[in-house]
């Protein structure tokens, strides 16, 4: 169950009004790896979670955060919005800079939402829970919430290059250093785990069950061998368990496929 | 530019047909974490590539790889769906053994594929790009390739554990072992370039222009504090920079929002 | 069966060629709250109408109605579209005033379409038909369908505040004066079915077998009590059963939950 | 900003596992009109709300409870998953029952989520966030708000009668009594606004600028006329401005629509 | 504008309930090649017309007939799931036959739609209008058209095959007949616009603006060389204007492709 | 399974960087009718492939091509964003030349691409696989090819015509002529299917089955006779077997439908 208090986790509160970053902003409230995302991402695998009461725990904390960063970024786009200049049509056809404004505003912004944030992204594509996953193995998950936390803040930071606003800039500082601790703390929990098993997902599943002959063994499928200089190319394994081998000409080692024809019901084709 | 050479890469060759099974393996192929998004991941990152020219071979030699893999299991499945009784309702009715497998189907492999492989998942959702993520941040987009492997290779085994089709079996352990080969692949990768920068992504935004009295706090936001047992919160934090700190009150640093009514032509609420 | 007959329902001839205004016009269309999903929402009611023969010539009336304003403004979008300058590269680059209209525009409105509507909404996105809903309840989807043409209605409004062309503002005042009667008709058919049954839908669940101790509380989830002031806290309950009660302090009344660890063919998390 | 407590708004524990009607359980989780979809739809209102504090408290009240609801439910599903017999496939193959479970069974709760749930309807789909409205016109969300309740409730109810475990029925009663409530609610809030307004969306538009001639006129465009027999065929109209007019033989009042030939650069039809 | 007339175009009338059958029913209403697709292909074909009446009236008849499709199928749908047995759970569990009906079953039928049709394919996805195409170039269209009915005749036959109920029959032995007529209309109308121009589209464009020394040539990038054996790959072009000819080795003809380092403010990958 | 050389199959070298004209070529790469979905659409067909050998290896052939040509306008796109002023803020603010690029650029080819390509289309919609077919019925699926490169090869044209760099008008090029070549292959594929069965796809299905008095019957559903006048309206039809029939007065065949009531459980209108 859940509690609302009405401040903000951290100041939003643009200088100016600027819509055509408002339209921006969305990208990482309702994007692939936007707030949204990692909200309900970590609240599924939290109450999906079938493991240790401290992992649990651990992932509604986080998972709580995330719905005040959305709540954030939602107000601050509002506030962009505020002083939208969606109307002056006829002025904005004399005014080539308010033109370029109103090209480059998200028309929902104003038909649709009444200068209120959307969950969309910059685009205007809306969010989708196809962008989250809770498979139940942690280890597999944290990686995923590895991975958009460092998605997230590079988004983050490419957005506060695009602004010399001082309050947008002040917001996203404060999301900058919160990305900061979230890449911390996943690879935190990802070392603690990985110390009780192996680090291929999953663990538990017995090697000898896998064709282990191409277990190690780096392809070379593109033309030139520059990709042989890297360290996932020879020496020891991470895993620990074997060492990288370099197939410089990797061999088929399949059937040439052919179908039977369709039975009649199908109508298949006819040649 | 590409070639094609006709013999597969591994073998795909079922014991027997499964339609029921066909419908389950649609996952590995155009779900979220199948075959397709691999392949599409990284072929865009390879064409996107900005950077040293081992880093760009070693993934396009991976993300041609991973076209092989979409054609071994498109492959599979249309050799599943030879023979599936999607004519024999009067029979169907009769048995329900046929029944249940009829019920258990994916009802496009008939109408829509005329029993060939689509490019969905096992739910019939189509495969999209939103899948794939190619940012121009080799370490950030690593991270997305370990988390594809991991949640990939979780996903080959819980289907190699729902048959027992030695064929579909000898395939699913080629899968299996591919994808160790490519979580060690990219753990090898990641800590390459981990060498040269800092852990956290981007490493190259000033960490002096976040706010960094919160860059290595965790808070407690779900009530009980299991979460302060583990390894994110206490001690070094794993960019080595600072040390965890537990936040088990975290307070509210924002204003209470306060919105302007908006302006009379957006006929927002009377009241 | 349907016939259709050359004339519009109402005229539609814009004053002067608007690219940037059409790609705006496409949220009435293609959007959420768009023409098309009007259409489409009050035929599928017609075709599913379980009941009194009123009812569903009403609806068919309606529906059929709406793909009339479908094609008008589809028509009105290929005109708007006539003079689009979507070639003139060179000029543009010289041109700012040029070049925002060449921002502004849909460019699918000049490479796809060839200067005609799109089945999409104001930011491109296509229509999908789960913007519809047709349940199977009447006074359910009476409910859907006031607040269809309540958002409809305003988008209008909005559209029509955001251009001067007197063409586009006539036959927008004629979607404007259809919506008032629309939203008059579907709160005369609620009122109607309003009288046979209680206002909760569905009305034929017993009461009595829902848990009642909560069916009149308004729970005070978010700090601040401002929220008790409103009609919903406290009186009369709406359907005249009960009172509304509010309640300043909601107690969690469920188990804390802890979930099994999954079978090991799940390959769940090791910890 | 938010807060998590651990126990449950109210008690989610089946009676056995059902994984069959676990698949069915995601249409109230994460369909059209499930959990998500409200608690979004309360919390985007919310966020972007210009109005009255009495109204955004209210609806950041039930926004919360939402997150709560999801919650439940999403426990509820993971518990109904416990025990799902998905490798079996021997035993399967003799035993039709079991074979039909299977069948029935949403394969990714097996391959993703493992035996969780998961943030989409009942065929799959993934919730997106175009399933939502926040309009910035409180009158008109307030409408969506009571449709979204009275549909959610409707499929509830429809749920519960699809189902005889006792602790599935006891969840569902609590969450049918909460609809009713918010059904009320709506109602009440719908009514307090109409008090400060026409009950036409938006009331702020002035109605001498619409086609008024239309405005209260029902048009027969399905042949018969059992249409005209409704309370929004005549009699007073619901806003109280006019009387409602039958138009048996409804005219069009527009002209033939004849768009000009596309420039050359179009490469349009030849013919 | 539109009329409707309450008779269908033709009956549909199912001899028995059949909800597994409903579920597949739902591919030619709301799939990709469904009935809603050529609708709404057609309509805006229709609407977006720049040529001569001759074809934007034929558009529109076929437009119009087709929305009598959607409607004798969604009729057929509803009446398929009258006698739909979604409640009796308990003597499901001891019938495996009935288990199977439900398992087969879509559950939205029920739970969504209360046993009416869905605008949604046979797997319960959503139709969008992204399965539409109006080029505003006509031939480029028809070929759309063609390949609809024919992929749609096929999907139909299929459907056909897999029913033995005479009324379901009967109705898809009249949408088959329209099929064969509408593949030979856009035939004849395809062949009456390539009498007017050159059949490869756009045939307004000059080729000696295209790279001419690849138009005619049949690339060999598959190993093995029975595709030389074809038509497309010897003899007279198909345009009359040249020959065709096979590459047995293709050669690239392009740069290495080597990016710039991105700009400092992307903060693209550090090596 | 394939292999990848370097080298691009014709140069992608932009005279100059314009990030408006990247995003608008991002229609040809992932739009409906771009690259992506010839290459997906023919190597599915080509893997379900159950004809002649000479067939699928030319499927492969054109399928294994068009993974060239998405990554030559990758390359492409990627090119002309180098350059690309996402970050001057201030200056775009005085210099509305550039804001008019800011406005017009897809905001994810800074955020989320770092300045690659993208897998969307030229509104930044993700590609998906609903817009490829492979039926298993090689007629079927060829008229989806020719419509296929029919469309592509008008969308590149268009983009061909709204610029003036010779870079891209280079490759541009390159594309029309391949397209050329592909519309005249799928043409004598046709052709040369053909000629082994009726054209009436699918040509097994006896027309004993089907209700043939309306199987050449042009149907006036628009008033007005002008589609009188076509190829279709009269003279033998396309197949050979029949001749076109005009009617000019279509009736309705069928019954006026009735549905009973809902069962109890489905809680269904009262009225
Ligand atoms: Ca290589
Ligand atoms: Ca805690
Ligand atoms: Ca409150
Ligand atoms: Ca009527
Ligand atoms: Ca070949
Ligand atoms: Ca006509």
């Amino acid at each position: 169950m859940f509690f609302h208090t009405k401040e903000l986790q951290y100041n939003a509160k643009p200088s100016n009004p600027d819509p055509v970053y408002a339209k921006k902003l969305q990208e990482i409230l309702g994007g692939q790896f936007g707030e949204m995302t990692v909200m309900m991402q970590y609240l599924f695998q939290g109450w999906n979670c079938r493991g240790d009461e401290k992992y649990k725990d651990m992932i509604m904390d986080i998972g709580t955060e995330e719905i005040a960063h959305v709540e954030m970024i939602a107000t601050m786009i509002a506030q962009l919005l505020d002083g939208a200049p969606v109307r002056e049509q006829e002025e904005a056809a004399k005014d080539p800079a308010i033109g370029a404004v109103l090209g480059g505003m998200n028309p929902q912004h104003a038909i649709v939402s009444g200068l209120g944030a959307t969950p969309t992204d910059s685009v205007g594509y809306p969010w989708n829970s196809r962008y989250t996953i809770a498979s139940g193995n942690l280890l597999a998950d944290f990686r995923a919430n590895l991975n958009a936390e460092s998605q997230g803040r590079l988004q983050v930071v490419r957005l506060y290059e695009s602004t010399t606003d001082p309050g947008v800039r002040d917001m996203l500082s404060f999301l900058i250093a919160r990305d900061t601790m979230h890449q911390n703390q996943w690879m935190a929990a990802i070392e603690e785990l990985e110390q009780n098993q192996k680090a291929i997902v999953p663990s538990t599943f017995p090697q000898t069950l896998e064709k282990q002959e191409v277990s190690y063994s780096f392809m070379n499928f593109s033309n030139g061998e520059e990709s042989s200089k890297g360290r996932w190319a020879s020496g020891k394994s991470m895993d620990g368990i074997s060492n990288f081998e370099y197939v410089a000409n990797p061999k088929a080692m399949g059937q040439i496929p052919k179908l039977k024809p369709s039975p009649a019901y199908i109508h298949g084709s006819v040649m």
